[in-house]
């Protein structure tokens, strides 16, 4: 019998717990910023256990060794964790620490819990001590013993931040910490500290290169109503861009100073902060007499309100993102049946289509290309193990984004190969209802997105079918793909207080998934806007900013309502238009085909 | 210059708060029960003030008297409040304790603040405290200055009680006090407090008339593992109820001594109770050390969906009561222009018309009965003063309910007086698609009520059109006409984790309000019912219980699409069948015109 690496490492932290008298290690799957993605440097977890997906959280006490993680990764993390001496423990509630609760539970009288609190949020730390207090456990928030066995850990990234110029931010860095710090007037508060990355990239207008997917530069601000630190690495800020901050009032500090600088903030002083992207040890590390103001920081709130300069480099964005779509369904069309076509292959094809379009930095999130019963599971993503050849019969489902300067994209399309029968058609209609009906709404300003889920459900509903995951999610310009704080979905667990304002931008993508056959999704990216006034309020409505064709094939009209085909009709004119001058002829011409208007 | 009343009363509480050193004296609406209506004994503010609304908060200091109130009480609260000494306070949102707010601006350092803690909800007391703690003020939760001023006070309600047959109930009290018991073992709970009244009365199934409107006694019940104790005032429970209550394991203890007996608890017991509906001076009486669950209370949860004897009931009930308003209507139209009718006197014949009906024991609210402009304020109850007479032209908008053994109804019916001209009708209209598409809804189970709440709201927001309530409340059975936790709204401050659940009821009342000119609202009452199971979910429905015709002369069809026009057939059809055999011939045949199919 060989020993499982991971069988080792366990062991040999089950060593350095009991030397250190810790009766239960935490190890998030996080990094200090808490955000969705962390650098290698930070995937403890796939070192620990052998587990590759983004998220989990893992327990250990002497007896048992549990990863806890979301429906997503049941069957990966069954497969990976196999032999490494940890246990798959399924999440009931995604994205929720429902370890904690187990710890509650499981943990000794007088016990010791031991965890990285720069990877626990603030809020995560609460629970958990209200979680152990009943048994007079002892939690310590400062406890690494990860750095002294993993010998060959990578470094963390070091690539160079960059200035991204005014003509793509649309406001000056200087306007914006003004703002910022009108933000903390009202709050009454002496500093706003940012801690998630995006935060910072978008007050100072720079970019970096440290996490896949996201220009982000891994980096912490603290703004004061005199100056703006900065805690990055400084060899990471190259000198012209340091001079440029340093002309509007930010200081450049090493990047493991953050919690020097808290731990030095006077008594009285306030901090507004989001308690649930600071982590424990950042949260802990400021005096006891510090008054914090805990919210959702200014600068998460004003990124997502896009200015019209940013609105307006997304529409262009969009439109070379259509360009780059149409010529890979084009090319999908030509291939599939005639060539070897794979989920890889396309998702390759795709991803370079993009990259000829101006200004493409490169996918802004993993590509899901799925086919058939692939594209029954929402965050299928290929690989050289499920790798599907494609048919010239089924269902293709290609959910794929891309990062340009001057936006970034999310969308989402099924096509069909071949030709799709009755049942498949009216599934397919059913969840496109949604896309369309959602994209309809025009609704008073003061609305939320929870309030609008249901547009998107409706038809489902009412045959008895549904999806499990929410409608929509904010979307960041140049930024992240999945960005706070609007969302719609039905709000179990998701924010509750933001309304919709003009200038958001949000997806859109109702779906229907049948389980080892075939999933549907459109996927749009909308931009809320002003309707009218009327005395009743002000309303608001969608402008649908994502150009590429619908298949046609799959919509069976007659389930659709006067309303929904004219909007089918007049979108399926606008992609035309808008991206026929940029298109080759043949496709130009193909294009034109696939957008013809439909009628009952 | 005559000495107002109210202004003398103001200057003798001035001179006891000087005498006791009170900076700021709070006065609320509320009884030691903290519900909706409150007997004659409670009404201290309309002594101390003059205003009869039914929900205000006083504070008063050494320069200022105010009474905080809403919306639908400013012009009357202006009027009242004349010469009295105190000045309306204008609530932003309503139902909110604004005043804790404005004390926590305006308390002097170290001031004392007062108010009776048996009118105070002990979430409202932590948010007093949180508020004057930065002022280092002091706040005294045991004051209470009003019973030594108001030498005539009205005694406390002195009306017996009663057994409510299980075949009203449907299930035996031991059965519900049992089911309580499983709730307090599940959340380890020793004993489950019940302060609101109707929680008391459904559990214990008795009912009594302390309060108008309501068939309730006003008592507290604690629940323990072994016994009940109900606090009530003896005489007002009679003998034979008394034998009943006993043989069930609930002793009666005198109304007063619940502080005394909470006061008594042993340390480490633990007590479910309601913030919202406990009083600071209950909460404050138990010992530090009692472990406090708190949450919306077991009966309030169990209470909320109606067991299918209770169903049935309200099915017949249904019927009596379309049977009263059938007939109203019939009379109001063969009325008005002949006779003199106002809004007055169509409020007392839709109260005799109902009370002619087997089991009915009175109305359920204030009836709103409002004649064109008065009919866009959606709160409006005619008086000596306002009462208007109906003409043959115009709108009368109609909104009654009744206490019935059997259930609790609530209706609103809006009818035209006269042709009604197109405008008229396109607004009458894209309000009723509200109503009918809440009630065609279907939606999976684990839905909560402010996901569906845009289901009756699209037709008017797609045409710059709103209205500024709620969509709809949950409603007792033989209880209050306003029921937790349920509810249909946006949820900017109701309940969000409540899920709809089958033998739920609510209100269905879209509405929509031209202000100076007239409003509509059609309310029916729903019951939430299972409607099928798929591999998507178990999917629920609504079964509309309300049997009134909607007025079609006010109804533009072509505004209707097609399943909303077949709902609104299908749904005359049924009031017809329903009431047919309960109907005089020539109301019968003028119910049969009335709920005569339209088509295009």
């Amino acid at each position: 019998m060989t020993v499982n690496i991971h069988r080792s490492r366990l062991a040999a932290l089950r060593v350095l717990m009991e030397k250190r008298r810790i009766d239960a290690l935490i190890v998030p799957s996080s990094d200090p910023h808490l955000g969705e993605y962390v650098p290698d440097h930070w995937r403890v977890i796939r070192w620990l256990t052998g587990f590759t997906g983004s998220a989990a959280n893992v327990v250990i006490t002497k007896s048992f060794a549990g990863l806890w993680t979301d429906s997503r990764y049941f069957i990966q993390a069954e497969d990976q964790l196999q032999g490494s001496g940890f246990t798959l423990v399924r999440l009931r509630v995604p994205h929720t620490p429902e370890f904690i609760g187990w710890l509650g539970e499981k943990i000794t009288k007088g016990g010791r819990v031991a965890v990285d609190g720069r990877l626990l949020s603030a809020v995560q730390m609460r629970m958990l001590l209200a979680a152990v207090a009943p048994h007079h456990a002892k939690v310590s928030l400062t406890t690494d013993l990860i750095s002294s066995l993993w010998s060959d850990r990578p470094p963390l990234p070091d690539s160079p931040a960059y200035d991204l110029p005014v003509e793509f931010c649309g406001e000056s860095r200087s306007e914006k910490i003004r703002r910022v710090r009108e933000g903390m007037t009202a709050n009454r508060a002496d500093y706003q500290l940012l801690t998630a990355a995006d935060d910072v990239m978008w007050l100072l207008n720079i970019r970096g290169n440290d996490i896949r997917f996201r220009p982000l530069l891994l980096s912490f601000a603290l703004v004061s109503t005199k100056q703006v630190l900065l805690f990055a690495d400084e060899g990471k800020v190259p000198g012209p861009l340091r001079s440029a901050l340093d002309k509007d009032g930010v200081v450049l500090l090493p990047y493991d100073t953050i919690t020097s600088v808290l731990s030095h903030l006077d008594d009285g002083e306030s901090v507004m902060l989001s308690p649930s992207t600071t982590s424990a040890a950042l949260f802990r590390a400021m005096p006891r007499k510090v008054r914090i103001v805990e919210d959702l920081t200014i600068a998460t709130r004003l990124k997502a309100v896009k200015n019209s300069t940013e609105l307006t480099n997304i529409r262009q964005v969009m439109v070379r993102d259509g360009v780059a779509l149409t010529r890979f369904f084009h090319w999908l069309e030509e291939s599939v049946g005639r060539i070897r076509v794979t989920e890889l292959s396309a998702s390759a094809m795709i991803g370079s289509l993009r990259r000829e379009q101006d200004g493409c930095m490169g996918p802004s999130f993993s590509t899901i290309a799925a086919y058939n019963a692939h594209a029954a599971l929402p965050h299928y993503v290929p690989d050289d193990e499920t790798d599907a050849v494609l048919a010239s019969s089924g269902i293709f489902l290609l959910d794929s984004g891309g990062q340009y300067f001057g936006g970034t994209t999310d969308i989402t399309r099924t096509v069909a190969l071949g030709r799709p029968g009755e049942n498949i058609r009216r599934d397919f209609t059913l969840a496109l209802k949604g896309t369309i009906s959602l994209a309809m709404a025009r609704f008073p300003y003061g609305t939320r997105g929870f309030q609008l889920d249901v547009l998107a459900r409706k038809a489902l509903w009412e045959n008895g079918m549904n999806y499990s995951h929410g409608t929509g999610h904010g979307v960041g310009c140049f930024l992240n793909v999945h960005e706070g704080p609007q969302t719609i979905g039905t709000s179990a667990s998701g924010d509750l207080r933001t309304v919709l304002e003009p200038g958001m931008v949000v997806s859109d993508e109702p779906a229907f998934y049948r389980q080892g056959e075939y999933g549907f999704r459109t996927e749009n990216l909308l931009v809320c806007a002003e309707d009218r006034e009327t005395e009743y309020g002000s309303f608001l409505k969608f402008e649908t900013v994502t150009l590429c064709y619908i298949d046609n094939t799959l919509t069976e009209v007659s389930l659709l309502d006067e309303g929904e085909l004219k909007w089918l009709n007049e979108y399926h004119e606008n992609v035309y238009r808008s991206l026929a001058t940029f298109l080759e002829p043949g496709i130009r011409d193909w294009l034109r085909k696939k957008t013809a208007p439909l009628s009952r």
